[in-house]
């Protein structure tokens, strides 16, 4: 995270500590529109999805635009029943009541704990801080900096990103925060991320946008292969910007950097990945089709073994054919190379004859490498970034709760 | 491992150190029956078989009898293309030429290392020593205790089972030998067993009926998810005792033996799964179908999240109803009702009411328990054994190789 994100006009930030987390640790975020904002999401694909997750999934469903989005960190309002659903009801109506907006605008996240009931009462302190001021509710990093802070659960550091885009109609914005850490995997698992714009964009437009933005960006990382049951992106354009886009090569412009901004916050999941030392880019080429480009990445960057080797800063190739091999996907062993870096270590299937150990072991010691495997069975490729799955992995997820 | 196996007549057991493990560990397993043994086997479907997977499929698929068992650790002789294959005749025709038996009847299996030349030399003279007194290739449970070492790669401790069935023809033995540790998962991943017997029986109904059991006994485990080059089990059966078995009452007894063994040695592994200190049953019950049942039962046993926070002695349920969200299955939240041991956690979905956290948490203390899931959907259930994910584990999987 840099220190000076671009920040899109008319949007404004806090972050309180209300009580959900021990130690004065900040737990409740507002992002705050000045005027209704067009909104699209995409929420976890889990059978079991969160209170705020059936509530917000109505909400965009009627087609409501969003103005105020309120998240609490440290209790996840997930297999709470109906009572759940009630009590974000209720966090937004007091929120909406105390911003004097209808409550269809205010968008509610949770994340953190599931199965214990919302303290709903300890939010509404923190609702009652964090308009107790509005004037503390501001435009400017640090405000931006306390937001973003305030969603992280095991997350070590909070996740911003910011671009700026020049469109014919002028230079956009695009924000975004996002947490992560654990959970994270095929369908973009225990994450929370709001992507904020200054474009006047339709709904309809945005929403394929934003699914296409999230299937090549969230959607390819992997932490520990668990989905959990609250993630969300949310993406707001409130149009202050003045700049409303509809031309094809403007639309463009736009989708590519919702698509950085989204990438970036990516990253960063994965480099703050719990416990995780490596950030590891599994790229498949040479795939005879989709399906298996994506398969096959898909199985070496979940595997225990293959992530445990990369914390071992081994080398260990045979972990990786292992997991191609397992990976459900027709194809000729004998027609597989591996280069970790630029170094080629199995040429046709083999261990390549010019490998040496030395060299392999010189790229998994550096904190990010790539591994390519290419299948020459074809033109399709996919790529998935990887953690390395560590001790300290272990230690987090054991102590979780207590 | 019981002290006392019950050993089937008509086979002699042997273990040495050729070189391959450090330590004078020992490396080299013969197992050796006493006339050309009925054979089936089961084997990996890692599309990168190691070499002597391929060897042994072409042999089993010839319908040849098998008389002798090399099994060397340390090497797997995976990812040796086809001088992999060329090595693991070259072995199989030095014993044969040794032990005075046609090729045919030798079979060979590697686990260790992946994608390292197979040392022949070195087994070569390990071959010397099993066979320089074949007075010490003996029928007594020291030497299929050393047997049972020699296949180890990271397990503590060898895995031995033995029974024996009573039927209509007399009583018959059967005793198997394993090795497992990691990459144990839904297809029987890096694990050698070995089930010997010593009745006389088809061997279209031995394959058949070895096929079933490993359905329901090393399919059933998991530990890290991964599936190996090498898994292989193989079933022997002698006539050395003089039964044969035609009757389909003791087709079932059979069957029923075999499973016992492979059910002990399935439990063997995954208690020994690498750093494991649980063992976990997993059972999903009352599933509107057997796809569903198995689906939801295998996500939460291969559940990073779960199986760290068993190892926390964390009765983290969100983490299980997490993992049954995502399970790819359709299902009524509101029905799911999950037990610890006698401990009712969830009824319909939600926390149980009289649920005490204290009394889940003794549950959790306990080395082995399980874990009851009621999807109250249809008659449907599947059960898997799991372990938990635990420093230890990282630890022995960063440095394997080094």
């Amino acid at each position: 995270m840099s220190e000076n994100i671009k920040i899109c006009s008319g949007f404004r930030f806090a972050g309180v500590h209300c009580g959900l987390k021990a130690d004065s640790a900040l737990d409740l975020a507002l992002l705050l529109s000045d005027c209704p904002a067009t909104a699209a999401a995409v929420f976890t694909k889990n059978r079991f999805p969160a209170a705020p997750v059936i509530y917000g999934r109505k909400q965009l469903a009627a087609g409501e635009k969003i103005q105020a989005v309120l998240i609490n960190s440290g209790n996840a309002n997930a297999c709470t029943g109906h009572q759940g659903e009630v009590d974000v009801a209720a966090v937004a109506e007091v929120l909406a009541v105390t911003l004097e907006l209808p409550r269809p605008r205010i968008f509610i996240s949770s994340t953190g704990v599931i199965g214990e009931p919302l303290p709903v009462t300890t939010i509404l302190n923190g609702v009652g801080l964090l308009v107790a001021d509005l004037d503390e509710v501001r435009t400017d990093n640090a405000s931006l900096h306390r937001a973003a802070q305030a969603i992280m659960t095991t997350d070590k550091s909070p996740k911003i990103a910011g671009v700026e885009v020049q469109t014919s109609q002028g230079v956009i914005t695009l924000t975004g925060i996002a947490k992560g850490a654990g959970m994270i995997h095929p369908n973009m698992a225990t994450m929370l991320a709001y992507i904020l714009t200054d474009v006047e964009v339709e709904a309809e437009i945005l929403a394929a946008m934003l699914k296409r933005v999230v299937g090549k960006s969230f959607n390819r990382i992997s932490v520990d292969g668990d989905m959990s049951t609250n993630d969300t992106v949310l993406a707001l354009a409130n149009g202050v910007s003045g700049c409303a886009l509809s031309s094809a090569a403007d639309l463009e412009m736009l989708e590519a950097g919702l698509l950085q901004v989204a990438r970036d916050l990516a990253y960063m999941i994965v480099k703050d990945g719990e416990g995780a030392t490596k950030v590891v880019t599994i790229k498949v080429v040479g795939a005879a089709d989709a399906v298996s480009a994506e398969k096959v990445c898909r199985a070496i960057a979940n595997s225990a073994l293959v992530k445990t080797a990369f914390f071992g800063q081994d080398a260990n190739w045979g972990r990786i054919i292992a997991a191609v091999g397992y990976a459900g996907v027709e194809l000729k062993p004998e027609l597989v190379n591996i280069s970790f870096d630029q170094i080629r270590v199995v040429s046709n299937g083999l261990r390549d004859p010019d490998y040496l150990e030395e060299d392999g072991a010189a790229v998994l010691r550096k904190p990010e490498f790539s591994v390519k495997i290419d299948l020459q069975s074809g033109e399709d490729e996919f790529t998935v970034l990887t953690s390395d799955l560590t001790h300290e992995y272990v230690s987090i997820n054991a102590d979780y709760r207590s």
